[in-house]
């Protein structure tokens, strides 16, 4: 009966995880073989694929030299603590006030369990803890929908999945689905739906302790009162509540994932170390590449003063809007793959919280509220759980609503949205406010982007001269992979980069 | 259209969330009021309800003194650590040999956002993490279903909720809705639909990048290879994976979900200081509890030695299965009521590896491989990820199974439990066993039950003897609570006493 179960695709026992082609780090002893010697590179662009790809070549001892424009490497890995100060392309200057162990991740904040982020997470020693990407009581807010009031995911939920158990066993009792399987199948799929729709034996739904409970249970005396009425079907059809139920399975997105402890900038933090300090050069803006008959020259500003490095090659780790406006002598085909990845926007801002209101009143001890507002997403913190205060990430926006608020200036961003906020928590989003910090790639200098768009993917023709190396210069950046916006896509677009220079110098 | 979305019970922001009734703590300002002084209290029995008695008495004055018969407190709240040694009443002695760091919580080991016991942690500053209780990641193996191999979560739910998906979306596509719902609500079910089981337009479920991939997504060059075929929709309805996915919803079990840093009895350590160790005697059995006209005799043995403590009251926190074996002169109802609590059974096993190859080799960060085999459930730890060694839940079984398993000696459990786990992962849930440790509660002196089932709930009149006070005791336990086998009914029924106890004194 089950001689095809091998079309899941696994052995008898479970197989490894699934995973990009074996990496295997350039090392010393390639070269003993080969007679030849690490050369030198200069990797332009100080953030994750830069750092990853300085690192991997470092460990065979290629001398690298890494240039980065802005005042510390991580690029778009930063994490926002008290002190930091930013100035944005439009002039916005703002200083964050976070109390100490405060933080926000203005950039990456999650990262799944498959990544191969992980697995530098190992080997740098950077302790991780659960990102909270998902709760069931977390809301669920569609106000453009009609939602007069925010429903907890769990709640949302058991509605949702009740009623399509309903209606598919009722279908089914009814004979409409005679054609397609069998009655053996059916009878297996009515105990499924009994148990995922929590419908009786008459297969109707008429609530469930899955929604939740406006008393809780307790002590003998206090059996709990559930919530209730349930809304009618069409209400809950109509409130779109169930278009975030599938985020939760996305192979991206689905829990268990994690984060750094302490910010994901101990991330570059950790690679920083690794290569050593003193192959960085922070502040160095770099103004051309020029591939040369033997090797690569890069002129750079820093300190309002002109610099070159002369190298072998060169790792371009540059956002491919930032390569695309430095001079360069890569050719016109590699200008053309640069201009076509077109920039993404994204936008947060951290609420930082006098108390945690969240977790003592609502009870949400992380996770991730959704609605339909301009601020999109709402993240409650993954760490400090029952402490003092907490930082919420009040939007996580990208595309026009990330462009809208980029506009405002800081305190008109917290205004508007608190005054969303507001709508789904109650007066304690605006009375509990300490301070905020927002911030929006698309306005960061150096970067001018959250992600790119690149038409019909990484290997299309069209970004063929950037998957090959440009004389002796090569490319790297997760726009260059199929996991862009994802540290993933920078770590293994810099190992492929790394493997095929390798390669060359032991050819 | 939404006039009625007030059905979910919400005002126009959220309600803070549902709480069990409010609890004031007695504090020494009600006697001032009322002319009373604070009274002599014996707490029989050391574990969560016991400790809270003893701590919510503490902090209106009262002079609580607390008999533990084991070594320790915390009662079923039990952590092993490397050293620590338990002889249960079938004569097995075990002493742990865990590492430094590496533990289990033999108990009680997750807690959910919604109960009190997060709010003891507040209060007794006992610090917090994510309980990993649900995994994508993680396995389902229905073994005497027929499965060959394991799959994971994401794939069995990926192919559950597509063939779900397409079984509704055809029957409404054929008309077998149109009694039951309106066109308008059908369009929305079809887009819930085609989001939910990841369908395309021809409304098949033909596999979804949701399943998990061979190869993951990585560089340009490598955009990944889907995991497949995709089985046929019998074989995914026969093998009863779709048995599993409910958990998650479940009022008691949804994620988020808790545990303290460093093992579950930090709590019970917490509330052992905040009540005062000069105020617990442990290893002092008790014999007899007697009540008199003006208040409690309570007699115990300790250092074999007997002893007695006089009160004005008495809290009666131990298992009601044990409290039956006591001496008392409480009542033939109240023998009764205590008889008619039937103690469950339920064990785990904790196995040490000496690398942490479910993260390494299957990527599975946490979380729970569920099982239809008779170790039931297998759990990934929620803490140490990335670290060098780890302690997997081998088996959390309950019932006949957990019977089954006590029956053996720890060296037959350990052989059989990871035979089993073999047949799941591989040769190295056999070679990477550093040590292993397992306990069974039927089988643990002094509680010899994991939890009690009470026939009609704690308010059936069988156990009202035990919802009142027998003189001067009143009785605390989770037994009298509707989350029996949860702290939170600990916690809750303790209040209850205590604040019965107060009122009285009041009065």
């Amino acid at each position: 009966m089950f001689a095809t179960m091998g079309a899941l695709g696994l052995a008898p026992t479970a197989q490894a995880a699934s995973r990009e082609p074996a990496f295997r780090a350039p090392s010393p002893g390639d070269f003993s073989l080969k007679g030849r010697a690490a050369a030198k590179v200069v990797v332009v662009g100080g953030g994750i694929a830069g750092l990853a790809a300085a690192y991997e070549l470092g460990k065979a001892g290629y001398d690298c030299t890494v240039l980065e424009a802005r005042g510390r490497t991580g690029g778009r890995n930063f994490t926002v603590r008290g002190g930091d100060t930013t100035t944005d392309t439009l002039g916005n200057r703002q200083t964050a006030r976070f109390s100490d162990g405060q933080y926000m991740n203005a950039g990456p904040g999650r990262i799944p369990q498959w990544m191969v982020t992980l697995d530098y997470c190992r080997e740098l020693g950077v302790p991780v803890e659960v990102f909270t990407n998902e709760n069931a009581n977390a809301y669920l807010f569609n106000e453009k929908a009609g939602m007069k009031a925010p429903v907890r995911y769990r709640t949302a939920k058991a509605d949702m999945y009740g009623y399509v158990a309903e209606l598919l066993a009722k279908a089914s009792d009814k004979g409409a689905l005679d054609r397609q399987i069998t009655a053996d199948d059916q009878e297996r799929l009515l105990e499924f739906l009994k148990d995922f729709g929590d419908i009786g034996d008459t297969l109707d739904y008429t609530g469930s302790p899955r929604r939740g409970y406006r008393v809780d249970p307790a002590a003998a005396g206090t059996p709990g009162a559930e919530l209730g009425p349930v809304p009618a079907v069409s209400e809950v059809f109509a409130s779109g509540v169930g278009r975030y139920f599938a985020f939760e399975f996305e192979y991206d997105q689905a829990m268990l994932m994690f984060q750094p402890v302490g910010g994901m900038d101990r991330i570059p933090a950790a690679l920083t170390r690794a290569v050593g300090e003193r192959r960085i050069r922070t502040g160095a803006a770099v103004t051309e590449i020029k591939d040369t008959a033997h090797g690569v020259t890069v002129t750079y500003t820093q300190g309002g003063r002109t610099r070159r490095v002369e190298a072998d090659y060169c790792v371009a780790a540059l956002p491919p809007n930032i390569l695309a406006k430095t001079a360069h002598n890569l050719g016109p085909a590699v200008q053309s793959a640069l201009e076509a990845c077109k920039p993404s926007s994204a936008g947060k801002i951290g609420l930082e919280y006098r108390s945690r209101w969240w977790e003592s009143d609502h009870r949400i001890f992380g996770g991730i509220t959704e609605t339909d507002m301009d601020l999109s997403h709402i993240w409650y913190p993954s760490y400090g759980h029952l402490g003092e205060r907490g930082t919420i990430i009040g939007y996580y926006n990208t595309g026009a609503n990330a462009d809208a608020y980029a506009a405002l200036t800081p305190r008109e961003r917290e205004t508007r949205a608190v005054a969303q906020g507001v709508k789904i928590h109650g007066a304690k989003y605006r009375t509990e406010l300490a301070t905020s910090f927002s911030h929006h790639w698309r306005q960061t200098p150096y970067l001018e982007a959250s992600w790119h768009s690149l038409s019909g993917g990484p290997d299309a023709p069209a970004f063929a001269p950037l998957n090959r190396p440009a004389g002796h210069v090569y490319f790297a950046g997760d726009y260059l992979s199929y996991t862009d916006a994802w540290q993933h896509g920078a770590f293994t677009s810099a190992r492929k980069a790394v493997t095929a220079l390798h390669s060359r110098v032991l050819a």
